[in-house]
């Protein structure tokens, strides 16, 4: 559907984990503002550490834990949604089997195992929680992400490697050139395409760039819809490079990157931070003509120097672009 | 407060597990018909065996299990509230390390960390299933049940040995003679003896006698605001003998162990099973005359023979009681 200044919008957003929930947190204020008024999230399913690997390699399920991230961020400031939310993000601690298990990832599965129907339980746990919008995986079969390596090698410093599983590739001592994922061609999850086709805008980023961000463009079913989709895209640069996947990037190699890994992609805005970009503008600039988009450069990152973004700052920029200011 | 039949009452129904699941669900069809207007369960916090007994141990916490069947039992037959119940009864299975757990467990001990005040969080749960009445736990304490058994020593088969863990003594091959609690004088729950003394009836069974009705009669300040309250205590007899902890026992026994417990306890009524007490009613009513209560005889047995109550007959004897006839 074609965006239009003078009506509530629809958005998706792509991601998982903590950039996602930024994200999140920031289209939420949209949604009050009436700016949105359809939002939904698409969330990566290749975790496989800490609790939602475990519940993964217990049951075979999706991993839960970014999915239960996207819920609590879309959660309203409401006393009932509020404490469910707190509840849900709860990790034990302790020293026992339970220790680093979620409340809401189990809640998750065993509403998975219960209804069975993936979908259906999201949106039940998105009705205790009041949110804003709508969280979907964005497959229906759990993940492997794999990536190409280069540099794990002494003696050949430029071979290939392939380094496989998130928490692997997120943390690989060596320069990730392409993921792909395994299987490749995964069950996509049909109410995300069906957002994808029914929005106005698409939101790509920020958050773990190979292991929360590209993998949505690996999913084909899903990639054949953002790339055939009328809906403008946007891609939100992340404040800095992650330790292990995206070592030594600068803002013009987050973009170069995801655009290799799906050529036909075309990126309707750029929103980087203008502080975060620094000397690296003319080569961002460069990669943001290359690719036919419009940069915006903005001020999006939380006041305290961490490299996070800010919700209520990035909400006013993405209130500006769907503005078409 | 003095009972009346012209105007709903307060009960307070007293057990744990299965045996209080039954008589709550039969109380609630009293809250439907609008002859009981304030309905709060009270369970016992003893439990040491499965997914209650590991949560216990990881967590230092109350045994959560009894509690959240309790809470299901009250749930009102509405798509939100039994959807969740399902889920927060949802077992986990498979082989690893959540075998055997329970969600709603799971739910109730997040909540129990996260919110600080195990009461709040049991009517968190119960706003969330839609309960008709609170569930509350008979102590704040984590307990022990600890039993004096007899006949466990083939040498000496009169000599008492004393049984640890509620798991350990329902499943006794010995005869239990009286059971007491570890620690003797746990904290008791204010909000449940505020609720026996707001009460018009207070209900002792149907459940596992010696593991989930008598132990009530052991907290020292829960028996004395039972025994000290002027609404009318109803005794519910179990349908059939317990292996283990009841092995043997007829309808007079069940009335004679409990009165044994608390001799101060004056018992308005006692209801049974007429076919089940079969034989053995000139014993019953010889005990029954002793305590100075009232004997009904009904039938509130499940019509497939097994020994379980069914909650509509129980809840329509109930019903009588309530009302005099």
């Amino acid at each position: 559907m074609p965006a239009s200044a003078d009506r509530a919008q629809a958005v998706v957003a792509f991601g998982g984990g903590h950039g996602l929930s930024a994200s999140l947190q920031a289209l939420r204020l949209l949604v009050a503002d009436l700016v949105v008024d359809d939002l939904t999230a698409v969330v990566t399913v290749a975790d496989n550490g800490g609790s939602s690997g475990r519940l993964r390699g217990e049951f075979g399920v999706l991993p839960p834990g970014d999915l239960r991230m996207a819920l609590a961020a879309l959660c309203g400031e409401h006393q009932w949604g509020d404490t469910w939310a707190r509840v849900l993000q709860h990790r034990f601690a302790g020293h026992g089997e339970m220790n680093g298990h979620v409340i809401g990832n189990l809640l998750i599965v065993g509403l998975w195992e219960q209804l069975g129907d993936p979908v259906a339980a999201l949106d039940w746990v998105g009705r205790l929680l009041g949110t804003t919008g709508r969280v979907l995986p964005m497959a229906l079969t759990p993940l492997d992400i794999a990536a190409d390596v280069r540099g794990l090698d002494p003696d050949e410093p430029g071979r290939l490697t392939t380094v496989r599983g998130q928490v692997q590739v997120a943390t690989t001592d060596g320069v990730i050139s392409a993921i792909s994922l395994d299987p490749p061609n995964p069950l996509p999850c049909p109410e995300a395409i069906a957002a994808v086709h029914a929005a106005d805008w698409l939101v790509l980023g920020p958050g773990s760039w190979f292991t929360s961000v590209i993998p949505h463009l690996m999913v084909p079913r899903l990639r054949d819809a953002i790339v055939g989709s009328d809906a403008r895209v946007i891609v939100t640069l992340n404040l800095a490079e992650q330790a292990g996947e995206t070592h030594g990037f600068e803002a013009a190699d987050h973009l170069a990157v995801l655009v290799e890994h799906a050529p036909q992609l075309r990126v309707h805005t750029v929103l980087a931070d203008a502080r975060q970009v620094g000397s690296g503008l003319a080569d961002l600039e460069h990669v943001v003509r290359a690719t036919g988009a419009r940069l915006v450069l903005d001020d999006v990152a939380l006041d305290d120097g961490s490299p996070r973004h800010d919700p209520v700052k990035l909400a006013a920029a993405y209130t500006r672009i769907l503005g078409g200011a």
